[in-house]
């Protein structure tokens, strides 16, 4: 590492990507399986997302985002636009399910669909390839593939929040301390 | 549960709380073990931390911090305050350590600490015992206790965030969907 190296971007790397990739479903296994349910079930409040939900909504992704939409870029191109994503499709899909058996889900088909990239065997001109978002418009593979990472994040990031804020009361005058119940971007 | 339960603030459990801070150090060493180096030193820019960086936080305040206080609080109550918290003590610390080790460090402190914890046989009544925090003024066991729950979870959040944000220029026009990347609290 050098002193000029900027530590707050970094270029996309299909072995990194996928390195991270990799890791989500047992970081959140880790994280939740085996919390109480009252904690499974937290929320931020109405119309806010649970770590039950946003495993639900993982799953959804992986079913009909990622690679689905990779295969259309590859068959397609622009000429045809991905199928618009369901964000609410896990309200449905995950009643009456266990958290354990929506983690283990997640992880199956995480799995899965990394085999199906790595088979894909991506050269740097297949991620260059575009398609067509039904609402953003042009986008390209390797895009599509880094917002999968980040996605991934924003919802650890997320499952992360709900349940620190939690404590919100309970933390008493940390309050100001805590940028997660504070509010803050830190 | 009842559709009358609040699932945005929980009450103050010990079980509870220690369900949740005996994950972190796995959490965390799930999460960021064996990802690339650039991801580990990653940062968001000047003067904000990077994944290493918060790792050596959290050891110190295994060490300084959470059982240290609740010591105080038990011995000496609001008579004598709190030591004040290093927030840069990681920077010298780590210094030439590798995350596996650090990684390692955090998950033996952290269950040394619970076992600390464990060994006082915490009842509700030394829960409400009051301590003093030189900036903050009186606070409770149980609020220093939730805070060191609170405080795992943040510094998971930003962690998380901290890796998300990397892609913020990779992500492409998906940057507007991603709230880690655009901002906007979700």
């Amino acid at each position: 590492m050098t002193a000029h190296l900027n530590r707050a971007r970094r270029s996309f790397e299909m072995d990194e990507a996928v390195a991270i990739l990799e890791k989500t479903p047992a970081t959140l296994d880790t994280l939740l399986r085996g919390l109480p349910q009252g904690w499974i079930a937290a929320n931020e409040g109405a119309d806010t997302w649970s770590p039950f939900d946003v495993v639900g909504h993982l799953i959804h992704g992986e079913r009909t985002d990622w690679v689905p939409r990779a295969k259309i870029i590859l068959d397609h191109g622009e000429a045809r636009a991905f199928d618009k994503f369901d964000r609410f499709a896990q309200f449905a899909a995950s009643e009456g399910r266990s958290l354990a058996s929506l983690l283990d889900e997640f992880a199956t088909l995480r799995q899965e669909n990394l085999r199906e990239i790595a088979a894909m065997r991506l050269t740097d001109a297949d991620l260059d390839r575009r398609g067509r978002h039904p609402e953003l418009g042009v986008v390209t593979l390797r895009q599509l593939l880094a917002t999968w990472v980040a996605h991934d994040l924003d919802h650890v990031v997320q499952i992360s929040r709900v349940l620190a804020r939690q404590y919100s009361d309970e933390v008493g005058p940390w309050r100001a301390y805590l940028r997660v119940i504070s509010g803050q971007q830190g």
